[in-house]
């Protein structure tokens, strides 16, 4: 038997990804995502949720790019910092002990102790309600080495990304291979 | 030291969401989505992406409206079924040997033996390319009495449910609280 459960928060697992932009005066500033995804394939594209107070609200608009980072479980303290403070009054990046450095196809800082970043374009901006949804073109995804596998695709064993979900939680063990565990019903 | 690793596919944790409707002779479809998420908190709404070929793309113009369906480990094959077919020259539904009944408050069904169900409005339709991003309202949660903690909250460690990162994975134990853990930092 199924029961309403409200609204909030949302009951289901959510990515948590770390969005780099640099400001008017060239400062870098990150901001922690939930409401985030892909949103496309060809071109792919994402889509990160930001509220327009948020100071990677002007940011995104202004340099019509922005990052993202993809933090491991180490990294689980700086990425809720991110998520907790606004940039608009300190510097986030020096607080948190990271490093970052410019991107190399847009004008938005990627974090260096991340293993995997992305480079986004913006494409779109959709005004929703107390989020505006920016949608960006990934131009580059790159990834530490030591995460691939022999065939160069990122080993989801040894990435150690994680969700949100009542909590920051880990990435379990296989439960079925896509596109295969269901032909048997085709 | 990073190196690019291309663009596809996307190697990060992604949602595996069932989305319910009806086509115009009242038949419900369902169809596996992974380019989906949270994308506003007020009102709450999700955003599914869809190729114009499929099925779902026509029920869900056509009805305004969709459900979500939150799979668990249990009905992977159902769910990758889903994915691997199109629902416009045969019965998904009873081919799956799951159930659905009409939503409460929209007219789409939702799956009688997933835990956890969405109804969503549709608000906006985004052309990006390859996909179209369909942003719902959602109107109602409802979630089996057995998979919620003494607060009335999903419990995530019975809930079950999996994503999808080079397979299907399951959601493993917590590395840290949200809005806790960066505190130290402030």
């Amino acid at each position: 038997m199924k029961k309403s459960i409200g609204l909030h928060p949302l009951p289901f697992p959510a990515p948590v990804w770390v969005v780099g932009t640099y400001d008017g005066e060239g400062r870098p500033d990150m901001m922690t995502a939930a409401w985030a995804g892909v949103c496309c394939s060809e071109p792919p594209c994402v889509s990160v949720s930001v509220r327009p107070s948020r100071h990677t609200y002007d940011n995104i608009i202004l340099n019509e790019c922005f990052s993202v980072n993809l933090p491991t479980a180490r990294y689980v303290r700086e990425t809720d910092y991110f998520g907790l403070v606004s940039g608009r009054d300190r510097d986030k990046i020096e607080k948190s002990g990271l490093s970052v450095k410019k991107g190399r196809l847009i004008n938005a800082p990627v974090i260096r102790e991340f293993p995997l970043v992305m480079e986004c374009r913006l494409i779109r901006q959709v005004e929703i309600g107390s989020h505006t949804e920016f949608i960006g073109e990934i131009l580059d995804i790159r990834a530490e080495e030591g995460m691939l596998d022999s065939d160069g695709a990122v080993d989801s064993e040894k990435a150690g990304f994680f969700v949100l979900f009542s909590g920051y939680r880990g990435i379990d063990s296989l439960v079925g291979d896509p596109y295969s565990v269901g032909k048997e019903l085709v």
